[in-house]
């Protein structure tokens, strides 16, 4: 992989529906089609119809295998010979080491120290080498860059990549093509490599569906940069929801302003509670990243906070939910 | 319903092909078509391919609805009107609150006090009234036909009545449809709705599939059934699988001497295994009577205890599960 290349190259249109279509195939039959699975509960608490795409019951616990596994089966055979490098709070990793066995070479995972002990024994079950670095998002990509320098391996950045957009995008093209019709989709975003992929892979199928990214309050800097139209940093957060700890990069930044439609914070109080009222109504372990695109449709006023226009049959809204995974400690509950 | 005939009057058929097919036409549009999941890591720890019906994912959070659903919408309109009594240890008690709910008549609930809260408060939640008891098996049926003299509801029992057992054969029949070439199935047994629908969905539509009942070692009736051919009781159970401690009826007892292949026993330390192995590998919520039916399969030798046929593909067995629910208290979980 080159450097990124300036922000000012980017012109947002990211990997478009041929890419898309071209990472699905490559990685549909390697990957779990995942149910979509609804629940007259939560639509009650919603006012809208609720479409729940469970990429928590992904292979690896997230939807992070699709990005992985399409970035390493597009490598060349001499490329994908070196190994694998990258960095990640924990579900890139995981989703890297598995891709990366999968095609037989190595991997080396750069984590931040504080990362869970379940992320941690995730990626060295799928027999992953990991260096910790600093919880700094800049230590991350540092460490990785010394390690490429030391083993000639490829780095395969966890969002910063159209490959990986693609690949994410997968997720939102298989949920429309299952609910064609629906109003909006949610995902959370931390990068950006899943929302991009979400807004690319949902309109590319139905261009009048809105796209909002839901982010924690504690970790707000896509909410700042698209407010600011300029790039915001992030430089540590301690948000529970360890997965949305990283900050956008210039390509994702590019891919988000011009097609999502808004970003919805959620304080950490609302993550735990959206966390636990989903394990307890739909019987599905999710992150408290995932339930950071389920708060603030449970909150008051949080439907009428994505301003969608009323449907032509005079139902209830359609929102699809991106529920990016499952990878928890059970020794450790927020509840 | 009319009172139980004598045991003698049971030839273990149990409703055919044709109730179940009706059955499933008449609960089809109010339930979920529940998703077989699979997992890599389980297979790999059970040495089989396993296909996991997830009925922890049904409406009310367990299989239960089936038989309910079925049972109360069978009812003529002017039987119905009385209203649904039924007793159950919670899970088939919140089913019936449900389904009565819905056909718009009342419903009574008897439960033993050490019920769990949760599934206490499902009941209510479906407007059910529920009638507390004592924790033991005879008890429930008093109580129960003390309730239908002074309301003239009709009694739904949980286990001992076709239309029940013919509702929860519809889970294995759409498992079989979706697996055809299973070899064998496992499922929870209590009461044995579920286990008889089981065997007699399954064999219905795969002839050749063996049907194994799993039962906590301690609330061993089932087992101690069929190994002396005789109806035996149990009293009182204190198992962690709370939903497994009622005990046979003469009318799924005659069902499983004939179509049941064996009963596999576990410890508590081995559905509390079981339960969590779930939850982490799998991210679904399964209640530790679910766990009963994975615990078999997880330690040494499980495998060989079913004692199958080598396929003639040569391939590791294909063995079905049903995930019968995921009403836990998240307040009180047992690891």
């Amino acid at each position: 992989m080159t450097t990124a290349p300036a922000p000012e190259t980017f012109d947002g249109s990211g990997p478009g529906p041929a890419e898309i279509a071209a990472a699905h195939a490559r990685i549909a039959p390697r990957i779990h089609r995942t149910p979509v699975l609804t629940s007259a509960s939560l639509d009650a608490l919603a006012g809208a119809r609720l479409y729940f795409k469970c990429e928590n019951l992904q292979k690896t616990g997230s939807f992070k295998i699709r990005g992985a596994a399409n970035a390493i089966f597009s490598l060349r055979e001499a490329e994908a010979a070196q190994g694998i490098i990258t960095h990640s709070s924990g579900n890139h990793g995981a989703a890297v080491a598995c891709a990366a066995r999968w095609r037989g070479v190595p991997a080396w995972i750069v984590m931040p120290r504080n990362a869970p002990a379940v992320k941690c024994r995730a990626v060295e079950a799928y027999g992953g080498k990991i260096t910790f670095c600093e919880p700094r998002v800049s230590a991350r990509a540092e460490t990785a860059a010394r390690l490429q320098r030391e083993t000639g391996a490829v780095l395969i950045h966890p969002y910063d990549d159209d490959r990986i957009i693609a690949g994410q995008a997968t997720a939102a093209k298989e949920l429309l093509e299952e609910i064609p019709d629906l109003d909006a989709v949610l995902a959370p975003v931390s990068g950006g490599g899943l929302l991009s992929g979400t807004a690319l892979g949902a309109k590319g199928l139905r261009a009048a569906v809105r796209v909002f990214g839901c982010e924690p309050e504690r970790a707000d800097d896509a909410s700042r940069s698209l407010a600011s139209g300029t790039l915001q940093g992030l430089e540590q957060s301690d948000t529970i929801a360890d997965g949305l700890r990283a900050a956008l990069a210039p390509r994702t930044f590019a891919i988000l302003r011009r097609n999502v439609d808004g970003i919805l914070l959620v304080s950490e109080e609302e993550i735990i509670a959206a966390t636990r009222t989903v394990w307890e109504r739909m019987k599905i372990v999710i992150e408290p990243s995932s339930a950071v695109a389920v708060a603030p449709l449970l909150k008051p006023g949080g439907l009428a906070a994505l301003g969608l226009a009323a449907r032509g049959d005079g139902a209830a809204p359609k929102i699809g939910i991106i529920l990016s995974g499952g990878n928890v400690d059970l020794a450790s509950l927020p509840f």
